[in-house]
């Protein structure tokens, strides 16, 4: 077989058998080799969409897909995304194609220092060698990217079309991650058994779930501490039956004031919070002088083991965890606005959806009002670059295609990586996508006025609203296969909403503010 | 003034008076300054628009624009368009907002290594220290740029935010490219005088267009030598009264065929053709062993100046230069094909049209058909990442409102950056777009044959095809506002094609072939 095939073998070998790929010339034996049954490829019109797809598909799986992407330019449109999901901590490993290594001296219109491009943002970057040492190259790739990190592996034209014999088969190693020291949780225990006034414990990374959410929860209820998240978190399980979670807030302001009479932080799995943006005469850190932050467990550590040794030291692991009680909320009726939206979403959600959470305005402050619906996975944006949740609900809906997709986002972050409608009406993916349409990039005007400039002259209004011409979201969704409908009451909405969610495939909700 | 103002009013007295701007919360400070009424802004919706819009101001104004990006990913976003500017001598200067320096440590969710995302495709890049040195550095910003270069300036919040005080005037220097060592032309003008058999001129950068295109003329006149353009160029002057190129095949088969014969090859602002792709088997250079090349201009070089010593010393100074005769092409009729498409184009095209070609398949092979055609301008694609023509004609429609752009792409590149398409309504811009809509990556069928794999299986056909879901285009164009219409025939292209050109602002034609 040529190295091409033993790169796919061995990444199917390796459980990674998902590919989200955009392929160019420099590719076609990669693409020839994807004739493999074994790997699933999805095709992607943009390589923001693959990257964002992988990231989606690691949120609900844990573990990689690859992507497909063309020489430099190709892996340079997928970047954002890989961005997003490297403070994700979603792992993915891209397979980028090369100009054969003897043609890289010509300067070919598509050369370009690819392994700079790379770099920036991988965890691992690896150029192959040659078609012998590929399936070596792409198990290492794949045990870099398994614990949730970037692998980026370069192969080159020749590397891909050499004969390469049979890959010799490579274990695979599963990701460790390490309980924290002892000592550490011990000083910790100390310190919650008498702590000098309140206390909060910041969940992120894999402690906004399952076992450790659990735990958390009994060490609430045990010591009398707060839980919260940062403002934004990779994946967290909520809604009814589920430990409740606070979140601090985006802005600087009302974050400083959620977090002032905290004397203990205790961070699992996360930093201690920051400021989103800086801004003149801001802090960037947001706990008061006085209070004193606590690792527990880092974020490449095991948050859930670290809990149970807490848990342990305070004689706790047997307390009972206050479970979120389900809200029986009534579908609201009148104005669409974002407390009508949010119960119009709590109302509609089905059991299991998968939220992916992009509505930066809209969306943002009324969350709350979901925290007793149905059970859901709340998927939001770790990297900031906005054209994310698209194909991240693209990802996440191959993931776990036994469930509903919730893809909430505002109409200015939607036209970023738009094209993933495409992807989803191709796969028959259950991804319901709601465009909050308020014209504008609304989140830039309350951050023009927190920069204390009042309100915008014509010219700075033009760079932020996005009125003319205004956007068809029906006929942007129709032109890529996606049925789409309109919705200017939140009872439309409701209806809308329930209905996607009951009938199978993609569907598209234009919500006009 | 602030920092911010200081920088837009540098950028203003530099010449540069355009942004293509996609801000964010840390560019309030400048979205504010960009209230400078001297600066026009034009606000796109994806980054790769803006950079792209660079790129096809500067091919029809030789001045460079500005761009506005957000941070790393904002800028990693424009940078496939930033690749394809770069290969084409296009220069540009992105303003890249940062987050304010003392936040950089906090590693705050947009946080990356965005100094080594910006050097591989940047030929400058700055980060500014601080308010009162941002004039000197968007002064020397300018200066990279203006001879076609990429020039990236990195603005901390604080280097915009802090108090600058007026700028210092700095000096606008003009790029100067210099006339080649007259020992170079003197031994080339030795070889010409009695070649060792045919001779081909091969025209790149500004040689393709003006001056050093009439001295290439009297060159072939008075030698007998013949005149070529590599595949792909920046942009041609060409059509009637132009003197006419002949254009070098793009695969590899054709082009080693098309320059068997030539014993010598002088190359003016371009290098010897080499492959677009590498393959097994398949040489990278293209001329015959037997033929030598000659550089008579570099890319940084003047063409033009060096043609004409050349003409002096070969006391040809004075040849009249055969000129294209204008060919009067009647509207075809009948089906859609590349020969009746490009005929269709040749007999509606305008005076003084912008043609930017993106379509690989169809419109490749057969632009010879539009030579004799109303004079034009040809722009082309230099770097080969695709998703490059509806930016590039949005920025050239902006550099020359008077005139009348042709934007012609396949389905698959147009997907790529289709928000351009916003742009154009919202400026009301006088730009045409053909989409070629064949359902697929037809070049990738055609290049998955040249592999020598025969037909496509399923599974590989599927990462080619992109006709599940069809793409509706007109639905597409009218999401944006742009006017749209769907032909299926050539009478109707070439109806659809002229009526375009006679009303202002923009118009999609869907080409169903």
């Amino acid at each position: 077989m040529n190295g091409a095939e033993s790169l796919v073998k061995t990444l199917v070998s390796q459980g990674v058998d998902i590919c989200f790929a955009n392929p160019g010339t420099s590719e076609m034996h990669f693409l020839k080799a994807l004739d493999n049954p074994a790997m699933r490829s999805v095709l992607c019109l943009f390589e923001g969409v693959a990257t964002g797809a992988a990231d989606g598909f690691f949120r609900m799986k844990g573990t990689p897909a690859s992507t497909l992407l063309h020489l430099g330019p190709g892996l340079a449109n997928g970047l954002a995304n890989i961005h997003n999901a490297r403070k994700a901590g979603s792992g993915m490993v891209n397979i980028v194609g090369d100009h054969a290594t003897n043609h890289l001296k010509y300067d070919a219109p598509l050369a370009s220092d690819l392994d700079g491009l790379a770099r920036p943002l991988s965890h691992w970057v690896r150029r192959a060698d040659g078609p012998h040492t590929i399936a070596a190259d792409a198990a290492r790739a794949v045990t870099a990217a398994r614990p949730g990190r970037i692998a980026t592996l370069i192969l080159p034209g020749d590397a891909s079309w050499g004969e390469a014999g049979e890959p010799a088969p490579c274990p695979v190693e599963s990701p460790a991650f390490k309980a924290p020291p002892s000592a550490r949780v011990e000083a910790l225990a100390r310190v919650l058994k008498k702590p000098e006034g309140p206390v909060l414990v910041i969940l992120g990374g894999r402690a906004c779930r399952g076992e450790a959410l659990d735990l958390a929860g009994k060490l609430a209820a045990a010591t009398g501490c707060r839980l919260a998240t940062q403002f934004f978190s990779a994946r967290i399980e909520r809604g009814a039956g589920r430990v409740p979670l606070e979140r601090i807030p985006y802005f600087v302001a009302p974050a400083l004031e959620f977090l002032k009479d905290f004397r203990h932080i205790v961070t699992v799995e996360t930093d201690e919070p920051v400021a989103f943006f800086s801004y003149p005469d801001c802090p960037s850190l947001l706990k008061p002088e006085s209070c004193a932050v606590h690792g527990l467990a880092e974020k490449d550590e095991d948050g859930a083991a670290a809990l149970a040794m807490l848990l342990d030291l305070l004689h706790a692991r047997k307390t009972v965890a206050r479970k979120q009680p389900r809200d029986k909320t009534v579908a609201p009726t009148g104005k669409l606005d974002p407390t009508s939206i949010a119960l119009a979403l709590a109302a509609a959600l089905p059991e299991n959806a998968i939220v992916v959470d992009e509505s930066l305005t809209t969306g943002r402050n009324s969350m709350g009002l979901t925290a007793g619906a149905a059970p859901h996975d709340m998927i939001q944006n770790m990297g900031g670059s906005i054209g994310f949740s698209t194909p991240v609900a693209t990802g996440a809906a191959l993931a776990c295609p036994e469930r509903r997709v919730i893809c909430m986002t505002g109409d200015g972050s939607a036209m970023y990586t738009i094209q993933a409608l495409w992807t989803q009406a191709r796969e028959g993916l259950n991804v319901t996508t709601i465009i909050f349409a308020n014209r504008a990039y609304e989140i830039l005007r309350t951050e023009y006025a927190n920069m204390g400039f009042g309100a915008l002259g014509p010219r700075a209004s033009a760079m932020i609203d996005i009125d003319k011409p205004t956007i068809d979201w029906v006929a942007m969704a129709k032109s890529m296969g996606v049925p789409a409908l309109r919705v200017a009451g939140v009872e439309d909405f409701h209806r809308g909403l329930t209905k996607s969610c009951a009938e199978p495939g993609p569907m598209l909700i234009e919500v006009c503010l």
